[in-house]
C-alpha cells in the first residue's frame, strides 16, 4: 500500500470519521481508522458498531491496500505536520510509514481484515433536505432529547415522513419539541435516531459549513444512512414504539399571550438565578392585563420581574422550571413568541410568532 | 446605605475581586464581597486571607454604609442585568434591595463588622513598572513553577531588585526560567510571591488592557501589594530562603547551536506525541554539523525529524523530557534561540537570540 495526499484535508477527513471512533471499547480494532487507498481515492473509516462514518478523498494512489491505524495518535500526527503533501507507504508488517518535508513516522498499523466494514443499507427510499435546514430541525430539537437511559426510545427523535412533510420530535417526560418541514416525497416512513446520531450529525454539518449542500437521508428497519457530499453516516436506530405525540398536544386555550422574546428570555434567566441557587428550580408567572410578573421567593431572597405582553383570554398563575422555558426561547430565532395556556396544570404551547413549522410544549410546575 | 452606579463598571470590578474571593472556605463571610459607599465612590473588597483585592468605583451616594453579599449571586446578578444605572438600597436586617428597570431583586447580606478587612501595609518602597513589561515577565516565568508541594518555596516566583534591575525567577526542579528587566531604582529587596497571586495580577492586567498602565509595587516582610490605577492587591509571601539559582547557571559550553524558534517547537511536537502517548517522555537529539536530529524510538512507533542548525564546538547526543522544552519555545518570542550545551548529562541553556533578558535553563534525561 502506498499513496500521498494533502495534510489539510486529510486531516479535515480524520475530523469527521474520528466521530464515530470508540475512545472506550474492549476491542481494540475499534479505536483505530480504517484507511482504503484504491482508484486514486482514499477511504477513510470510523466504526463504533452503533455508528459509522465514511468519508472519500483525493489521493495520489500508487500501490492499492487497507490498514487499520490507531484513530486518536493519527489525527494527532497529520494535524501537527505542515500544508504539504503526506506520503505514506504500508509493509508487509503492518507498519506504516508517514512522511513529510523533514519528518518521518513509522507506526505500528493493525490488519484491515478485523475491521467491520459498515454494512451497505438499500437506497430505496431517498429523501433529499437542504442541509442548513435539517441542521437547524436538530438544533431546535436535539435539546429536548431525554438524558434518561430508562426510558431508551426517548434518547432519540422521531423522524416521520407523511404528506410531502418531514417532521422531527424530541420529548423528554417534561416538554416536547417539535420541527415541521416540507419535502418532495410520497413516501411515508419513520424512524428513531439516537441522540448522540443527530449530535455527530449536527457536527459534521457545522464543520463542512457548505450551506447550500443537500443532504440525503435513507431509512431501513434498522439503520438510518445520511449521505453529505462524500460523507457517508450509518446509525443504528433505536428500537420501540415513540409516544403518539399528536394526541399531547392541545388545541383549545383559555389565555393567548404574545411576548418578545429576548426581553422574555431575560427576565427569566435573572429570575432563575435563584431559582438555581436555591435548588428550587421553580419561577411564578403571572399573566394579567398587559404586564407578565415574573417572581421567585427563596430563603436567600426573591426576584421580581415585569415584562410588557399582549393578553388574550384570561388572566393565570402559573409555575414553570426556568431551564425548560429558557432551552426553548434560545433556538427561537423570531422576535416575538406566542404562549397558549388553559390551567396553571395543563401544558403550555410556545410558538415562534408567524410561523407554524415549530412547536414547543412545556408542562407547568405546581406552585407551592 | 443607598447608592447607584452603572452595570457594566460594577460588572468590571466585581470581576477583578472575585480573584480574591474563597469558593470553598469554613468562613462563610469570606464567600462574600464587601461593598464600601462613601464620598461618591463604591469600595469593592475580596479577601481570602491570603490574597485581597480592592477596586474603587465612581458611584452616586445616598446614604454611605458597608454590606457583604455572597459573591457568586451578586456577580450573576450584575452581569445579567441590562447596562443602566443600578440602584441599591440596604435596610436593617442587612437585605440588599437592587432595582434596574423592570427588575428588582432582594437579597440577604451580612454585617460588614465580620468581614476581614485588607492590611495596610506601609509604602515605604515602591517600584514602577509598565504593566505590559510586568505581564510579559510573568508569562515567562510563571510555566515554571513548582506544582510540587513538598518544597513551599518553589510554589513562587522570587523577584530581586538590586541595581537598578528587578529580575523574577521560576524552579521546579527540573528547569529554570529567569527574566530580567531594568527599574529605576536604587533599593535592594527580594520577596518569593505565590504562584497563585502572579496568576490572578496576570488575569487582571489582561483584563484591563490598558497596556501603557504602570503597575506599582511595594514589598515588606510578610507581603507584597500591587496598585494598577484603581486596584490593590495585596498577598502574602511565602516564608524560607529560595535556591541560589546563579550557582546553578552555568557559564561555560562545548556546543552553541543557533534554531528557528518556530521550527524547533513545532518539530518538538510531533516527536513529543510519540513519547508522551508511549509515556516514556524522553525525545532524543542529535546535534552534528549544520543538522539537529529529533526522535523517539517506542513501542508504538517511531519519529524521526531534522532541522537545520548553526553549530559551533562539539557534537552532541543529548535527551529532554520534550514537554520542557516546549514550554520555552512557546513564550520565546524572537525568531530565533541559542542553546548552549556541555555535555549529555550537563544543564542546557536556552535563550533569545540577541536578548539577554530572558534565560532558561533545563536538566537533560538519561537515554535508555
Amino acid at each position: 500500500m502506498n499513496f500521498s495526499c494533502n495534510q489539510t484535508i486529510l486531516s479535515d477527513s480524520i475530523n469527521i470519521v474520528q466521530k464515530a471512533v470508540s475512545l472506550k471499547t474492549t476491542k481494540p480494532i475499534l479505536k483505530g481508522i480504517l484507511l482504503k487507498a484504491y482508484n486514486n481515492q482514499l477511504k477513510l473509516v470510523g466504526n463504533n458498531l452503533s455508528i459509522g462514518i465514511e468519508n472519500t478523498i483525493e489521493a495520489n494512489v500508487k500501490k492499492e491496500g487497507s490498514i487499520v491505524i490507531s484513530s486518536k495518535l493519527f489525527g494527532e500526527i497529520i494535524r501537527k505536520l505542515p500544508n504539504e503533501t503526506i506520503n505514506f507507504s504500508v509493509n508487509e508488517n503492518n507498519v506504516i510509514d508517514i512522511t513529510c518535508l523533514n519528518t518521518k513516522f513509522s507506526i505500528q498499523g493493525q490488519s484491515a481484515l478485523e475491521f467491520p466494514e459498515i454494512e451497505e443499507i438499500d437506497n430505496t427510499e431517498e429523501y433529499e433536505i437542504n442541509s442548513l435546514i435539517f441542521k437547524n430541525m436538530i438544533r431546535q430539537t436535539i435539546f429536548a432529547i431525554s438524558l434518561d437511559d430508562s426510558r431508551p426510545i426517548l434518547t432519540g427523535s422521531l423522524i416521520e415522513i407523511k404528506n410531502d412533510n418531514l417532521s422531527m420530535v424530541s420529548i423528554d417526560g417534561y416538554r416536547l419539541s417539535l420541527k415541521n418541514i416540507s419535502i418532495d416525497s410520497d413516501f411515508v416512513n419513520k424512524a428513531v435516531i439516537p441522540g448522540k446520531t443527530l449530535s455527530e450529525v449536527n457536527k459534521i454539518l457545522s464543520q463542512l459549513n457548505e450551506n447550500n449542500e443537500k443532504i440525503k437521508i435513507s431509512i431501513t428497519d434498522k439503520h438510518i444512512m445520511f449521505n453529505i457530499e462524500k460523507i457517508k453516516i450509518i446509525s443504528r436506530l433505536l428500537d420501540g414504539e415513540f409516544i403518539k405525540y399528536d394526541q399531547i398536544i392541545p388545541n383549545e386555550f383559555n389565555s393567548i399571550v404574545k411576548i418578545n422574546t429576548s426581553e422574555l428570555l431575560r427576565s427569566i434567566e435573572r429570575a432563575s438565578l435563584l431559582a438555581i441557587e436555591s435548588k428550587s428550580n421553580t419561577i411564578k408567572m403571572i399573566f394579567k392585563n398587559s404586564n407578565l410578573n415574573i417572581s421567585t421567593n427563596v430563603e436567600i431572597g426573591s426576584v421580581d420581574e415585569n415584562v410588557d405582553i399582549e393578553l388574550k383570554g384570561k388572566e393565570i398563575e402559573i409555575g414553570f422550571n426556568p431551564k425548560y422555558l429558557m432551552d426553548a426561547l434560545k433556538i427561537i430565532d423570531s422576535e416575538e413568541v406566542i404562549m397558549k395556556l388553559t390551567t396553571s396544570v395543563s401544558p403550555c404551547i410556545i410558538k415562534p410568532v408567524d410561523d407554524e413549522s415549530y412547536t414547543y410544549l412545556i408542562l407547568p410546575v405546581r406552585l407551592s
